[in-house]
């Protein structure tokens, strides 16, 4: 695979501290410094620097990174963005924080995309060598990884088109009003083997619905509730069972009020896998199999 | 223990071949019967006759049985009744299906409460000789037993009084409105070792809330969500962690609009266990700890 | 239920700070501290002072303790006791540290059995106002409670009969050698609603075999085998699910050599349950329905 | 990535039926049909014609099948196999049932791989237009699909070297004999996300020690014993979780004695993931965290 996962999510926070609390001590993440404005941090088994960014001031979606595997790729989807005619720019070595060389992409959907091959190895907090299966002692969600993320703006089709011609992803599964017009309300793209790395919906040029960490299981869910009554996490939706992608999730706020995930299950996706279709009459189903209904501020709080 | 356990809950349906499918083909139960207006159902590991009995004509509650060890303990249970001021009446055997002699009691409440001392021996589906330990196939959300009942009534704090005072129960849990005017909003009593048998809240009299079938773990709601998913069962409320009792718990309807539960997790009591007080001012954390937030159908729906 | 649960055990060890270690930080108990030769330890879910105590030397039981309801059953069971012509001793307060009055019972089988009404309440850790569901932060296992032991001895029949004619307790399994001779191996008796709170096994006299911590469920059991990693906790047998019990288990020892499980699952027990039959030849299932194998050090080991 | 999938194993076995059994009931996969002396099975949520292959007489493995995203990469695989000096061969659309064309490659080891573009597509269970999240009614072990095997020959050493180099892998584990002499024992290589795709021990030439399916949980592994016990499949090793690889499994036999696995958990592998290094002082950690111990069968049986 050439793009290799979704590397980081760069947020606005209204309090740096209290954002801090909520990824350190509520996720359980691994604060990994600050610089600047910004605060970094990564899960216990995540091995670059950082996998979420915080800085100060507002609300909101920054940019996101995604690591590629080589500088040859990174030059293909350099020629292949722009032949489609997507704006990009090339980005210095520590442009951004701990960040190699890279390509800044400017998504049709009004997001910024970092494409880059090298981030500040740290290690995970097993190491390499006859290394335990998990960290000894939870510490709040104990999450282990940043997962994917979905995105809004007014023409997911075209973004869509983007990730798949040019940057090598495959769709797992599309939502579309109906089967006679075809028009599309949501996507979801894969570079790897699992469900999704990003997701886009028809909305709000520019904003972020979510981002998600990977927990090991359903029991994790039940988990990082008991920690979110400690820790008076508002809790947005769920826990369910997705219809779309099959996952089990549960999604909450950060205390400035970008949507999080927690994320686990699913299914694994290789290129052959064909693409789902979800029509809007069963939506319901298609957001959570298990309940079937959906919450107002699900689908209208977009930060 | 002299009460042993509710033994059955009896409900009224609008049509019992659509209440049948939902009891036998998507909880699992073991059909068992048909009798009159009536059908018996059993869990899988529970070995006397039946434990929901449905009838055709409207929804809610008929009345609900609770086994007890002994006929000294119904006679005696008989003289605390008379003393209390509740009134009661002698069953004779068959006046309920399958079920021995009794005695009927008329809950402060509003509901009917029989306690029995035998009802016929049907046995589990494992057998007693050199069993296995679960059934081989899962069938629907594979319940084995029944667990407790949600009821409501106009004067909690005295049917509660009659439970702990002429059978032998004892309060878990109390939800009063605030500690200054201490009004009892709801209340949990348990006779054994489970963290309630049945509970109390304050309502419209005579009402149903729920009764809820026990699942073996938090994996098995997940489960459960999955079969209502291919089932089409309307979810109430759920999946989510209680604050009282500390049970997971989904809520759901049978097709007549009953309220099932199903719950698992919850503690172990005993009778020095002490009781747990909460106010009003935490409801949304006492009813879901993961969730903290409350539904208006689960507050205004009694059948 | 008159004997409402085993109560505390009490074992040598070789090196209180080792075993302290493991009782503390691998199985996430909580220090209550020390008396004399001895350390005491409880589940973060029990509300009086202990449930485990260690004193220097060696290893094996010293006694155990069951507690009961009232000093009416005290007066009850010491009579029947007598006439069943066993030997028993009343207890001053404070004899066993932290107990109240209560009754020294010398069992067939060569154990001491303490039956006391009172210990020293200390609470739980989440309180009885408003608390949340569980702890916030698991340490080690996060063991809540004490749940059943088994013992050794030669006649376990008369020990059984024992319980069962002087203590109210009940049957929940027996493992005979085969039909036709029915003699028993071992039994399993509760008092409350667990599958069983004390089991017996024939073998040397006054032995212990294991004693049991509860864990919520199969999940715990991993986690448990995870810090057993860290901690270089030796494991005797499992995890596996046995037939008897339906418990789903894991076996490993303290420091000194005294066998530990943590134990989930398993089924609820009422006064009607049947007594379930289990003959030799099927032994191999009867331990570990899931491998169906049987270990030597499992069988041979005793302390 | 190139190489997606271990596509297929095909392995022999002394009864057909006895076998079909077994894969078709005990592990719940779908028959696919009968062939000359073979039966093909798949899992429910493949979607290509079949995964396992089972031909009558005898027990081990005749060949194992990975597919291939394009014929760009098969015929990139052919230079760089023949640059290595491994002998392969062109296979005709049909030479193997159901596969199309493709290039068989004789492993240093002793084992034959047929990497393929195309199997006659089936589609899963759940179909792609408005899907279900599960089968509703699980069937024996409900696995979803094969996952990964492992293989001995005399020299792991080159066969790792010849996927690395000629087919795109990468190594995410290794155990060697100790720091200094750097000896390889067994080495576990992923072409996707998985930990591991194929692995390979140093032993006898062209066996096979186990081929893996995946399963969702650990709850699924004890749910795969309650069958065991039902269908008296015999255990090898576990439930246990894995130091290498951090999965959790329990291995066992088909009736003709080839060893099965179920497997689930792991990590995320991307090309950047650091390879792990284990030495054979910690092996009893390295095969499992949990009990640290190794027992015979497990290391002698290849077939």
């Amino acid at each position: 695979m050439s793009v290799m996962r979704l590397g980081y999510v760069h947020v606005r926070v209204t309090d740096l501290d209290d954002a801090s609390r909520h990824y350190e001590k509520t996720l359980g993440l691994q604060a990994m410094g600050q610089q600047g404005p910004c605060r970094y941090f990564k899960g216990w088994d995540e091995f670059d620097h950082h996998s979420v960014v915080i800085e100060e001031g507002g609300v909101g979606l920054v940019k996101l990174g995604m690591k590629v595997s080589s500088s040859d790729d990174l030059a293909r989807f350099e020629a292949n963005l722009a032949r489609f005619g997507v704006t990009t720019e090339r980005m210095a070595a520590g442009e951004s924080h701990k960040v190699g060389e890279g390509l800044r992409v400017f998504l049709p959907t009004g997001q910024t995309l970092e494409l880059y091959t090298d981030m500040e190895y740290v290690g995970n907090e097993l190491g390499t060598f006859n290394p335990h299966a998990v960290i000894r002692d939870p510490r709040g969600l104990t999450v282990p990884r940043l997962d994917h993320m979905l995105i809004a703006g007014e023409d997911p089709a075209l973004t869509e088109r983007m990730f798949t011609e040019c940057l090598d992803f495959h769709v797992s599964e599309r939502l579309i009003t109906d089967i006679e017009s075809n028009d599309l309300v949501a996507t979801w793209l894969f570079a790897g083997q699992t469900s999704h790395d990003i997701a886009l919906i028809k909305g709000e040029q520019g904003k972020l619905h979510h981002f998600a960490f990977w927990l090991e299981d359903w029991q994790s869910i039940l988990r990082a509730g008991d920690v979110f009554a400690y820790d008076d996490t508002p809790v947005d939706y769920g826990p369910t069972r997705h219809g779309i992608t099959r996952g089990t999730t549960v999604y909450f706020f950060d205390p400035a009020g970008n949507r999080n995930e927690v994320f686990t299950g699913s299914y694994r996706c290789y290129a052959d896998t064909p693409t789902i279709t979800w029509t809007m009459d069963t939506f319901p189903r298609a957001l959570s199999a298990l309940q079937r209904e959906v919450n107002e501020s699900f689908l209208t709080v977009f930060t």
